[in-house]
Parts: C-alpha cells; structure tokens; sequence
C-alpha cells in the first residue's frame, strides 16, 4: 500500500501569466485572458496545451473548463475542478487538487489558474446591492460590517490586542510587498515606492489598524500553472518545483462570516499548519521562501503566526522591513510584490514567484531557495496552504 | 513511486438517506435533509459524524461544506470540493474527487453527498426566464431549443437514426427503472407500476422518442456515502465497496449546449470509457451490475452503447425487458429504480444501490455482484462514471 500523501509525487512544470492590469483596465475578455495565461504556461513548461487534459480552479473562476478545452483544442477533458468556497484561499487548495488528480491518475496534465476582468463582471466578494439580506450577510451588514476589509479587521484587532502586536509589523509587511515590486517589471505598483511616512499618513481604510496600504489592490489579468506527475516534470524544460504537501480546511465552526467561532481570532490555519508540515515532512524553519496572501495585511500576520513561522510574542521584532526582503532576510515575504503592489491575481501571483525562486531566476532571488511556502487567503474558509521543494527536497 | 491509480486504495464504507419525496413535498429545509442524509451514511458506516473532515458534491449543491461542519460539530473541515461543471454528470466525480482526497492523505473520511428541496429554490438547469440570453442558451433558445429534454433528445435521435435503433430499446429501459421500483420502500414510484401499453400511450415530451415515461422524476431529498481508505473501511461496520475507478471529462469541443460537436451524437464517454476500464484493471464483461443515470432514457441507451456494455448494433436485441431485471437479467439495469422511479436524487441513489448489490443486501439483488459500473449523467458535460468492487475484485 503506497503513503496517504502527495509529497513529492507532482511538480509544477510551467507558469504563465497575461500583462497584470488595474481593476477595469483590460482590453481583453476575461476568457481570453484566461487563454493566454494557458498558454503561457505550456510554453513555459515546453509542452503544446493540446497535451493540457485537466483545470481546476477557485473562487468560483468564471472561465470554465469545457469552454477552454474548446477554444483550446483540447482533444480530451479529463479533471474538471473548483475548490468549494473560500475564496482567494482556494489558491493553494486548487493546485492541491490539480495534484491529486494527476498523483491517482484521473489526469496527467492540469492547469491551475485565475482569471479576472472584473470591470466586466461584478467584483467578486462585494456586498449584496440587493433589497433583501440573506444567509451570512443578514447577520452582520444590518450592523455596519459589509466590506472583506470591516470584517477581517474585527479580527486581526483582536489577534493584535490578544498578543500585543503594534501596527509597525502590519507596516513592515506592506514595506516589504512595495519594496519587491519596485524590481519587477510584471508590478502594477512598479514606480511607486512606500516609505513610513506614506504609509502612516495613508488614509484609513478601517481603524484602528488597516491604512490604504494594508489594502490589496484590485486588478485585471490572468495567471496559470502547469502541473504534471514529478517523473514528466523532470523530462521537461524547466527545473521542477515539487509539490511537497498540500493542506486545505478550516478550523472549528468555519462558517467565518458569522464570526461566532471560539476562538474568534484564529484564520484557520492553525489546524491546517501542522498537517502541511507533517506531508512534507518538514517545519517552519525549513522555509527559504514565504508567500503569504494579503488581501490585508493583518492577514499575513496572523497566517505566519499560525504556520509557526513567527512567535506571536516576538512578531514586533521579527516583523520589520530588514527580515522580509530579499535576498538577505530571515523570512523574505511575497518576493515579486505579492496581492499590494505585484497584482492580485488571487495569490496565484505568488505561487508563480516562489517558482521562480526554486528555479533560482526570480527577480528577487533569495539565497536558501530550496522550499517554498505559499499561504492561502485567511479572509473567508476553507483556506488553504502548499509547500514547493526542490530536487534537493525530495 | 507508487502507481498513479485510484484501484483499491479507498472505499465507500457507508450510505445514507432522507425520506425521498416528490419535487416540492419536503417538509425539512435543503440543508436539513442534508445533514440527515450525512448522520445517516455515519450510522451506517459506524462512525460518528465528527469523523467527517471533508465534503465533495457536484451540480452546485447549496448546502456548503463549511455550513455543514459547523453544524454538524466537525472540529477539523480537511477537504471541500466541487465537480465543475456538468450538473448531475458530476456524481461520480464527486466521490472520485472524495477518494483522490483520501487517497492522497489530504483528508480521511470525506462524505460525498447531494442534497435538493427544489420547492425552496429555482430549479437546476431551469432555462432562464430573464429578458435577456446570454452564454450557450444564445444559441439554442431563440430556435425553440428551451429544456434540457429538447436538448438532449436531439443527441439521442441522430445516435438512434445512425444505429438504427428504435423506441422499444428506450422502452426496456424505462420499464426496468419502473420494475425494480416496485419492490423498493424508498422509491417515489412504488405502486405506480408500469407496463407497455401504459408507456406507449403515454404523452410526449419531445417528439419522436421521448415519451413521458421516458423522463425522470423531479424530487426531493438528500443522499450521501462515506469514503475512507481501503484500510478504515475494513475496520467498519459495513462490508467495503471499493471504489476501483474513477474517470471523469469528455470528448472534443465539450461544451455540448451549443451542438457544435465534430462527434454530435455523443454522450462523451467514448473516451472516457476505456480510461474507466484501464484504471481498474477491468473489461465491461466484468460489470456485474449497471447503475446508468436516466434524466432521459436515450442518454441510458447512448452511455450503455459507450462504455462498451452494449455493442449499438445488437441495442433493439440486447435492451429488452428481461435483460435489463434482477436477479437474472443479463445487464442488470438501475436496480433500486433510478432516476425515474425511485428519485431524482441526481445519480446519487444509483451509487447507494451499487453498494448495497456488493454488500449483498439490495431489495432487488443481482447474483453477480462482485462489480458494479455507474455512469454520471451525459446530459452536460463533464461527465463521469465509476467502478465499485467488492474484496473479490482487489
């Protein structure tokens, strides 16, 4: 009887994005975007997307996988898939199921994507325009608590209240998504640095602790992965970036919109952390590369604390700008930008850079490459997480 | 490096459902007949419900796998799943995404499941009564082409015209369903029997094959299985039923709404077929029991003739009544009454009976019951279909 496990069993052999767009500025449809992500992929991976028989997706992605297979010429659909719920959190968990589709073989070659024209469509996540409130909302938008950004405040003040964390560690990772953006050319906020004063005389966007500049932006574009068994990753172009583990759910209660959980200030890794780092047999200090979804920054916070990455009683120290950039810091955080300043392409953005880091041809190349770990968003659940390895890891 | 399969390495350890009632007639919310199907499949296997960590469904349920946790007291949600895309099709799917998860070690004990109280809500697949069209209904509506009856039986008439196969095989099949109905408690049709002259006499519902009898029901209820490793599952109480395969897809150009298909009388299992036959290690003289999803008798007929159970030009001889009938019958055929008579639980009942013929314990057992085939809906796509086996079969 084989091990429960993915470690080690899958690796993604191709990424490929479109130009990333602010919110409403892509000239293309959402679908094509889709498309040339896909192909930008295959040709990253040196594979025809004719070989492409599997999709899975999140958040409830708009472009579907019997559309694409059409207008790709796919000659046989094998994986069709969508993370259940979640939203951005789906990240990690879409290319988590990409993967077990090919390590049990109901496919051989999945792409995992995201694609978003959202000046074309309505904005996924936003508050109900409609006369009457149902489900979670009817709960917590009579009060006042209607954007992702009021509700996931709620807890991030009470993690930082629990713990005595100060807002220079949400600053800090703010500074160091700003900062790595400034070298990439695929950043939408490439040109415009952060400094301390910007950031503390940003307007609020919730109080007491979410500047503008703790805020994701919002965007157009579309980025994609190949993922193939780890034997057809090591026959291809690219140096593979091996699925160590993937590790998906929620905590207790998960139905996080009405906030009625125990323990109130958790997002849902803390379960979660531990039966990532158990299939990959690894810890949080084998981590060279950390990608961590910001929708917020409070976010990152509370998701690096729960992957024992960061020790909440020492997260004002180790939170600082030094420690999260490239290629010199302890824990370089989102290295090509991430969801503030690269593009919020769901955090499928970030995946794409801790590739390119194993690979070694990141823009902000870090030193200690050899595994990545990639944090879904901790706005909504499930949520999910993934860790990549090198050859090295196996 | 273990081998990329699914055969063997899960099970279905225990079922579960609700009271089946007539479309509308459910007295207990979508989500409550949910979550009684659930504790039910739990009782069955011999489990406690906070043993679940994972839900996988398909066609869009509404009842979501973090609502379902929190009610159902789970402290831990591993895995939440959704077949993309193709309505009922996807009920095989889901249980193969359920096995993939366990057999990957992302979860332990996922619950596959599908629950409908369609009086609460619009219909699935209900064509759109807004003012304006859009997608693939652009296509088809403004030529009169509204309900998925008429869709499908265009499919069904060139697959019928091109192998000369004529009404009395769709007969066979209804008359099966309706047979095996009569002697099952749960089936929404017991009492109602049916014989030919009652069939023939029957309105249309599109011209020239699809009688009323040739349609499913429309219902209420929830249903639900248990997955587990191969190994849990003979710690339980239940004899296991093995899932030996999964195969999910389909053919070329798969976004069938729109009838642009080079293949057009295909219910796109042509090629899904022998990927289900090869991962299991199995050939269709194997199946001992045929559990095929009837929204429409053609699509039994075009998914019978594609999984290679029926050669088309043997159909008119092989799908009489008597072949098709427990326990004797050649190619026992929904033998707890399917779609149209025991409930249009979305495919989901004829995975229920298949493992209950491998158990041993089905109202109307087959004799031959080491093998079961089930085949997700071919209406749209993907598709998928399903291989269960008994410990003979391993």
């Amino acid at each position: 009887m084989s091990e429960r496990s993915l470690r080690g069993k899958t690796a993604i052999a191709g990424i490929g994005e479109t130009t990333y767009y602010k919110h409403g500025q892509s000239p293309h449809s959402e679908f094509k975007l889709c498309l040339e992500a896909v192909v930008n992929a295959c040709a990253d991976a040196g594979i025809s997307p004719h070989e492409v028989d599997g999709f899975a997706s999140y958040g409830d992605d708009r472009s579907d996988a019997g559309h694409l297979a059409a207008a790709l010429g796919i000659k046989e659909l094998k994986f069709s898939n969508m993370f259940w719920g979640g939203g951005g959190g789906g990240v990690c968990g879409a290319i988590g199921n990409a993967a077990a589709a090919v390590a049990t073989g109901m496919a051989d070659c999945v792409v995992a994507f995201r694609s978003l024209a959202q000046g074309q469509y309505r904005r996924y996540g936003r508050s109900s325009a409609a006369a009457q409130l149902s489900g979670d909302d009817s709960f917590v938008v009579p009060y006042g608590v209607m954007s992702p950004a009021q509700r996931f405040a709620m807890k991030v003040t009470r993690f930082m209240h629990d713990h005595g964390i100060h807002q220079n560690a949400l600053r800090a990772i703010s500074l160091a998504c700003y900062h790595h953006a400034q070298t990439n050319p695929n950043a939408v906020m490439r040109g415009r640095p952060l400094d301390e004063e910007k950031y503390d005389h940003s307007r609020w966007i919730v109080e007491p602790f979410f500047h503008l500049f703790d805020c994701c932006q919002e965007n157009d574009g579309a980025a994609a992965v190949v993922v193939v068994s780890a034997e057809r990753a090591r026959q291809l172009r690219q140096k593979p970036a091996y699925i160590m583990a993937c590790a998906q759910g929620s905590d207790t209660r998960s139905a996080a919109p009405v906030h009625n959980m125990p323990n109130y200030a958790s997002s849902h890794f803390g379960q979660l952390g531990p039966r990532l780092y158990q299939m990959a047999k690894m810890t949080p200090a084998d981590m060279g590369i950390i990608e961590c979804y910001e929708n917020f920054t409070g976010g990152v916070l509370m998701s690096l604390v729960e992957h024992g990455l960061v020790k909440p009683e020492e997260a004002n120290d180790v939170l600082v700008k030094d420690n999260l950039i490239a290629p010199d810091g302890r824990l370089p955080l989102n290295t090509s930008g991430g969801n503030l300043a690269e593009c919020y392409m769901h955090g499928l953005e970030l995946v794409h850079d801790a590739v390119r880091q194993i690979r070694g041809v990141a823009i902000n190349q870090v030193k200690n490459n050899d595994t990545a770990i990639i944090m879904g968003g901790p706005m909504v659940t499930p949520v999910s997480s993934l860790i990549l390895g090198s050859e090295a890891t196996l």
